[in-house]
């Protein structure tokens, strides 16, 4: 089995979250499944400094470097995967998703996805392959899947988006996931809740074994 | 309980190695300890395109500010950081550690450690509190603790190094740690040895494990 993972960049304010896609790929791993990270060849939308939180004005970084640098440099580009090569998905958050895969940081709910990002993950979908999408990630259900059912945890303004998109939003807690068994969407909330690590891992470690098990 | 990790920036061949960090960071939370990130404010040695694995021309970063990427903005600079403040330091491993920490990866054997990092390192191993140094970070042994026992795993030619500069190398599988009761100082080989992140995995959790129990 291998499933692929599509990252963002790299850190938490401007590209994927580093411990939610880290404790992904440890529990793929373990599970004895082989993981490929893919990202898109962009730049980024902007470079957060993390120790400020401000945007440092004039650098700028490339998300499939960035990703790079998150996979230990094994990652390929995101036009260079094919859906068919793969028997699930998982998308880990980060505000990396919500600026550079698609725009919902600065658009809310008049958001795009960037136009090969998701060909990608509907075609995985249309493959009938389950696909998991962590924290803000599930922010693009609407727009990828129709009426499917999704969530971000309890952030109401969110939820609100992905029903004006089209989503349909389930509460959730940090430790647990939600399932939509025919649309083969798997979510959990991870650092959209939690307030420590391993809060947020202990929703993913049920996400992946889910989507294991739906792509069994 | 509370636990320094002192980062070195992010990622595998600049920085910080980020899944060795989370893994670290992880195993804490799990076990119900405080931990707290540090890092030194001071420019990198150089940028790696993680990508191709050259170093980024022009480019620059800061230790202290890529460590607040790996660390969710959570960082302490190291001038602010105090020995008495914590129970146990551990340093994961990156090859930032061999480049911005101490200058292993350019000068081998005659390297020398960036001064804050060894004045810190050495307050709290003399205050009997356990050191975890994993990866690449107990090349810095014999600069620190003098006539101590670690592990890098099998790489002969930095265990040569270690031993030139007056620590003691006793080989160890990827899974397992080495510790020298006396010196109270536990080493894994992590991605020294690793082929996946859960064979790294397996031996920072036996690290860290061991280290709690000699805080406690």
């Amino acid at each position: 089995m291998k499933v692929a993972v599509l990252l963002a960049g790299c850190g938490v304010y401007d590209g994927s979250e580093i411990y939610e896609t880290t404790i992904t790929l440890l529990a793929l791993d373990r599970a004895g499944v082989t993981y490929q990270c893919i990202a898109p060849d962009i730049e980024q939308a902007h470079v957060i400094n993390h120790l400020t939180g401000e945007v440092d004005e004039g650098e700028t970084r490339n998300v499939l470097k960035e990703a790079a640098r998150l996979a230990r440099g094994e990652v390929i580009e995101l036009g260079q995967a094919k859906a068919e090569d793969y028997d699930a998905l998982i998308v880990p958050g980060g505000f990396g998703v919500a600026k550079n895969l698609c725009d919902f940081a600065f658009k809310g709910a008049e958001m795009s996805i960037h136009p090969p990002v998701k060909d990608f993950i509907q075609a995985v979908h249309k493959a009938g392959k389950p696909v998991g999408l962590i924290c803000i990630s599930p922010t693009m259900t609407g727009l990828l899947f129709g009426d499917a059912t999704c969530t971000i945890g309890s952030n109401t303004e969110v939820a609100a988006a992905i029903e004006q998109m089209g989503g349909r939003h389930q509460p959730c807690p940090v430790d647990d996931f939600v399932v939509d068994e025919e649309n083969r969407l798997v979510t959990t909330p991870a650092y959209m809740e939690a307030g420590s690590i391993k809060e947020a891992a202990a929703g993913i470690e049920k996400l992946v074994d889910k989507i294991l098990s739906m792509a069994g």
